[in-house]
């Protein structure tokens, strides 16, 4: 297997990526953008990406929800559960009071403010592609501009020169970010487990409270619950969205293929994304009246009737 | 073929049965009642029985829809609407002014009411079982204690030696009535013809706004119209209702078979009482979305996907 | 204050009407029908009339739906419920072999079937104007063509004369009969209790499903419940209905208020029949979002942001 | 007045508020973040901010999604759409083959991909700050690490010094940001024109599907349409969410009261932010039951019946 994630080495999605069973001895392929990572996934470079897609401070992660929809040929096989910790990295022998600039990506930024508010009030931002491009940053010959980078404790394990100045300074001590493991559209269905997840991706029609309705009614009227949804424009015109959606429940469970047959009719420009275990385990509560039995028992119902 | 209808000679539901091919040349046995007439059937005595269900002015037939829903072996297979035209008949020789109680039935009576407060004002009404019964007891040797009856005309037809003191003296010129005809279970399924309804029988939970929402939903969110929706006593109690419905569409509809199936799943004790053609070949307006080719579209999207 | 009732003296009306205070000492008037006694009513003959409007086993008391719907000016002020009991009388002398003919109103007919099965399977049915009716005509001095009648209690301890063959016969022994006192429209507002019910008729525009739904949620999204719900024509065409609707609460409960006047907009014609305590006395469980005080918040929110 | 806008001078959000009648005479503050610029609102620094909020393409902008929620006290008193060109600028005497690195914001950057990749394909991209700050970058004495910038045409009419290499560089040539303009709560509501916004914060409970349709049927049950809808996450945990939503009409006209008060009873954290012009003049479809009159007529009903 070969896998890349959203580098470079050290950042929170090579963590998760670790947690893939096998991937710590499989190749892991660095890309510098989560678009890069869905292109090897599509031209068959790589097997699958591990790429972030949802944060519980900054929001979805807009760059993969846009680039998963836009792609039609993708399959999140796989979620992680990453609990984001921040440590405030520096050159060795550079003293707090040294510091007067902080470079790290803006979404990590977001989430340490609070922290220099406090301690390093006087400092300014430096934005930074990712976390570990800019402590990285930090070790070559000549200056980066800034004296200190805020990453993930495990840049600090692979670059035992950068020295830590603190640690643990998220503002949200329950921060965690999930990410999805993408692979292409040939990939097996995960088999369903009873605690899954199901990901699509729907087209909104114009009138949004009527429209919006109407859909969420599918999953609502099988008792389907959702535990995601976010939307984002389709880049056509101020006000026209699409839904990215995560339902509790696998295809293969007859309540969620019944709603997405309706989805269908509803928005045909509907995408399936994938279904596959829910990473916390969390097994949804059914009704009666939406178990698989009774889905069974209404279909024979017509279909003796009819003959 | 065999049939009952709700007798004697001479009453609509005759004139119903008479519309139906072949009837004319087949047996025709009276029934006194629509149990009675039901029972035949289900007992094997007679093919089907042709009985009123509602009437434009006085609403459902009670007696109809309680014994069709009650009875778990019967299927409706065809419908005829019958105009109500009444007549006030006599033994020849009676006068206008001779009358002094007049009987007939008392759905019959409701319709002549304005007619009777303008012509006849101070006349007596006397309870008759059905309105050819009345008219038939004027002939009997003995006083029946009333001058003249409410009947249809074809009484008037079968039974020259009554004279007609009026016609057309219904309070509605457009009243009508419609008949259905009932067979046994394992009668065929008519075909569909693009132009049909639907009858079933939903036993109603607590909670009626909700429940009865939840039960509608089922047809709204497929596009499936109502032509007719009842609710009738379940007995039990106060406030114990199951609701008897026609919908427009047959069960081979796949907009029709998926609101079944939904139906079954939120009140799994539903009957299906038939699915037979529209008597006036109105058929539905069908959105894309809820078309025979959307629905198997769907299905086939989630078969492809479920592999 | 001067009462009328459904009539004769002896009916199940009656004993209705003697449960309301001061109505024993009162004038109490018999009427022959409903829509007689709502006559006396409106042209300010008697202050009010108690009229049946809903049985257990039967149903809608179709007449009183479509009188007190009809009627522009009525207001229920109370109800009463009262268990159905039967007998069977009979002259003083009458053996039960002797009954060839039984006489009662058809609805009470419709609750003694299984007992006549059962003790005169080959009886005849004479149908009666009331049951208080059927049973005196035994008294007469000619023979009315029957020999028993199914009445009340209350007929026999009023006509000592007559003789109590069976007790007790009705086939369903939790029968009971729902009653409404109906005053005119310029009746004073009986005061919120607490446990009350209101009774409003609506109108049904074309499309069934869609339509009911938009009426019912109207309810549903102030989480009013309904305690009935009933179907009428209204006499123009086959499918031109008009819903009779009994709900939980008051017009003075601000989520009374609200869901009536969501009613309005959506079926502008539909018409306020009453707010009076239930006779049962069981209050209903309102949600903290539904409370007069979740109203008035937001009533109070709303006029804060207009200034 | 005083206003202030993200800045530096030079930005779309500076060309928004030279669209605000008065504003080109007026101090014009610029502010290096959204926070920053809200926080001098609130402070009543100044009186009000010009932010931009929603990018045809890029979507809702988070920080002011999110700031504007966070503040209690703001107030959106009206609106700008701005379309979105962009140029690249550098030095005098760069030429196109001189460019190695290219500095813009992120949205920015995410907005002429296409064309770099036709263009420049193998340019590095460095993160800016905002669109002016990065064409400013180039003027400084010292190599700023980039040879050019993306930015607005605005900014190279205020900097003669920049030339530009190329104009209409963004992919998407109908791109437009639509802007607001931030006041303080005891800023004056706009009075209604017949074509208006309303934007509120709706906190979302639990379960998703159910509760997301509660919220939306206070819009639809008035006949509301909503023209944006986004989701952002509250930050406590993954999967909660706020919604943020504009809707079309007024808190002045009738049916945006009732639907802002069903909203207040079903989600009582919601947040009011501002009733204001469309930009667009567009006015909205009222069907005969939304209008004033027909909440007027209701509540009129109502107030009658209650004496």
């Amino acid at each position: 297997m070969r896998y890349t994630f959203l580098g470079p080495e050290g950042t929170f999605s090579e963590a998760a990526l670790l947690s893939v069973p096998g991937a710590y001895d499989a190749e892991r392929i660095p890309s510098t953008s989560v678009v890069t990572a869905l292109a090897k996934v599509h031209s068959g470079e790589v097997d699958a990406a591990m790429v972030p897609i949802e944060n519980s401070v900054e929001g979805g992660v807009s760059a993969t929800l846009d680039a998963i929809a836009a792609e039609g040929d993708l399959r999140i096989v796989r979620e992680a559960l990453i609990p984001i910790r921040f440590i405030l990295v520096a050159p060795e022998g550079t003293l707090m009071e040294d510091v007067r600039a902080v470079s790290t990506h803006s979404h990590a930024w977001a989430q340490v403010r609070g922290w220099m508010g406090d301690r390093l009030p006087h400092v300014d931002y430096i934005p930074g592609s990712s976390t570990a491009a800019a402590a990285v940053g930090l070790l070559g010959g000549e200056s980066p501009g800034y004296e200190a980078a805020v990453c993930s404790p495990i840049v600090a394990e692979q670059h035992p020169e950068l020295s830590v100045l603190a640690s643990d300074i998220g503002d949200n001590a329950r921060a965690v970010t999930r990410f999805v493991l993408v692979a292409g559209e040939s990939a097996e269905l995960p088999e369903p487990t009873g605690a899954d997840k199901t990901t699509v991706v729907i087209p909104l029609p114009e009138d949004h409270a009527g429209a919006l309705m109407a859909l969420l009614e599918q999953f609502a009227a099988r008792g389907v619950n959702l535990s995601r949804i976010e939307s984002r424009p389709t880049g056509e015109a101020l006000g026209s969205y699409f839904f990215s959606v995560d339902a509790e429940g696998h295809i293969a469970n007859a309540r969620m293929g019944d709603a997405l047959r309706g989805l269908h009719r509803v928005s045909p420009g509907v995408k399936f994304l994938g279904s596959y275990p829910r990473a916390d385990g969390v097994a949804p509560l059914v009704s009666p009246r939406n178990t698989d039995a009774a889905f069974n028992e209404a279909e024979d119902w017509v279909r003796r009737i009819r003959g």
